[in-house]
């Protein structure tokens, strides 16, 4: 029996269980729906795996999973978000960004044509940042059991073995840069969710940043530990990082930019901006020495205009984050307790 | 505000949003529930990506999500299969599976107790294979949006430079080896969810691949191609290889093994064991010189014991399976047009 002919074509048409049974419609939802933005010669052999050329330097593995809710929200949508989030674990170690999986959990019920866009985005969001989709996996839920789309991604970079970008690298004395404004990702998310309006519009910061990295190390600035500013926000990877690396921070209040809208947002929902989801943001850790010309090769890429250093590593041995305000009066940061924003990327 | 004084120990708790945050709950989930379980030096990092070792051969890159129900079923639970699953796509191209990714997507309320025993049969099943869990990802949702635990691995493995196992290599005159009785999976799956019972108790096949292949390999078996029998089962396997490698495949109904459990559920849910996932059995395509030897090496390992040729690949140009039953008619194997039994895997 093969059921390519009597039936319709699939547009105008919603996800079904048996498009998640391995069968012919299975086949005929990656045919239409995900292969045609994914386009090499991985996808095309049809393996349950991809066997990858040899490439130079240390591998690199990372895997992140994206529910974020809803699934497309000013300046970016779930799909543009899997593929830079994962990008962006690869880039903060240094490594370029070569080869990314994509594993689709979706819920019976979903316009085939919302997939479509999806799809569409991640193959375009790939593109930008020169990495490859070359393997996949596709699982369907009841009604119910889900939430249209969960996306995986997994991603294998490349590092140069003289690299070492971690936070044990992290020395007394080093500068810490934050390359951009903070809080827009979770306040653009969280404004579309609440049905909330500003007058300048808030787009999510959702970039990919393997390009500044890059530049920075091409520039010859010693890099020693960087972290993107992803769920919790600038004040958890902060103290993670003060944790991890055992070493205490003195960090600025005045030197951390945020904007109108999000600062307002933040206002209205009862939000404190540091604890906010970033989606294109990271900190540097970076000899004094390097501080300007770091920050001037980070202001001429569009993705980290407004870089800033806000805070040094003192030599203290407590294993803490101290945030100085305006008139000088300190805190403590910690880690969010709990839930901020759920489902926020 | 640091919370580990006043509250509880988790134990008897459920998951909840705040430990999807980011921040000091998940943290704390982690160290509770997850890495007791992956210990390696990869974990104790606490990076966003696990750099690797060098490897010698070329690598093998592979994803799967697991959302099957129950999460604990006769020979088997989704940990289990979330291992053996990716470590089994490896082993299909040769690949000597060495790191996985464990992404997770927590439902709200999700007992931890059962989340630990989730865990804890990951580990075992990692040790099991040899491989090492070094990179990860958990995300909570809302009750209502998820259904417990779903689990994505993406997998690395090595294969050997001079080693081509795939679809394209598949010759006229190959005899298609079949590593064990079908079925099993699926149906222990099936009877657990439909309350069914029978009198000799029903296993899940759910073993991982790569020693059986590695021994094949080991013992100078030409082999063409392998292929795991998991969604859409055996037939749902041959068809899409005979497609995929432009062959024709002759297949004998008699030499299928079935186990009695197996076709007296089958008959009961009125379903087709060829169709049947499994998650412990493959198809291997070798020289038909070979095929008392490489019966001989699949006989000597517990996971392969039974294993039967079943077939071979005709000369004939149509890219069809042609399934001959005991009194010689024949008729075409079909993939799976929609769903038999979903979240099977």
């Amino acid at each position: 029996m093969n059921i390519d002919c009597p039936l319709p074509a699939d547009t105008g048409e919603i996800v079904r269980l048996g498009h998640g049974s391995g069968g012919e419609l299975s086949q005929r939802l990656l045919r239409d729906c995900v292969f045609p933005h994914f386009n090499n010669s991985w996808i095309a052999q049809g393996h349950d795996s991809a066997t990858l050329p040899p490439a130079t330097g240390q591998v690199v593995f990372t895997t992140d999973s994206f529910v974020v809710t809803p699934l497309f929200f000013p300046g970016g949508d779930i799909g543009r978000l899997a593929v830079y989030g994962t990008v962006n674990d690869l880039a903060m170690s240094g490594a370029r960004p070569l080869y990314l999986s994509c594993s689709l959990i979706l819920e019976e019920g979903l316009p085939l044509d919302t997939l479509t866009r999806v799809m569409s985005s991640m193959g375009a969001a790939a593109t930008r940042c020169g990495v490859q989709l070359v393997t996949g996996d596709t699982k369907v839920v009841e009604r119910g059991k889900g939430d249209g789309i969960y996306i995986n991604t997994a991603g294998i970079g490349v590092l140069h073995e003289s690299l070492t970008i971690e936070p044990g690298q992290i020395r007394p004395g080093d500068v810490i840069l934050l390359s951009g404004d903070i809080g827009r990702h979770g306040m653009a998310v969280m404004a579309r969710r609440e049905g909330l309006e500003f007058d300048s519009p808030l787009q999510s910061d959702c970039a990919p940043l393997h390009r500044p990295v890059q530049n920075l190390l091409d520039a010859g600035i010693s890099i020693h530990c960087l972290r993107d500013l992803t769920r919790g926000g600038l004040a958890t990877a902060l103290v993670e990082l003060a944790e991890t690396a055992g070493r205490e921070f003195l960090v600025r209040e005045a030197d951390i930019p945020t904007c109108d809208a999000v600062r307002g947002a933040c206002e209205m929902l009862g939000l404190d901006p540091f604890y906010v989801a970033n989606e294109g943001r990271f900190i540097a850790f970076v000899p004094a020495d390097q501080v300007e010309s770091a920050l001037a090769v980070l202001e001429s890429d569009p993705v980290t205009v407004g870089s800033r250093a806000i805070g040094t590593v003192t030599g203290g041995d407590r294993q803490q984050v101290i945030l100085q305000n305006a008139l000088g009066c300190e805190r403590l940061l910690h880690r969010l307790p709990g839930e901020q924003l759920p489902r926020i990327c």
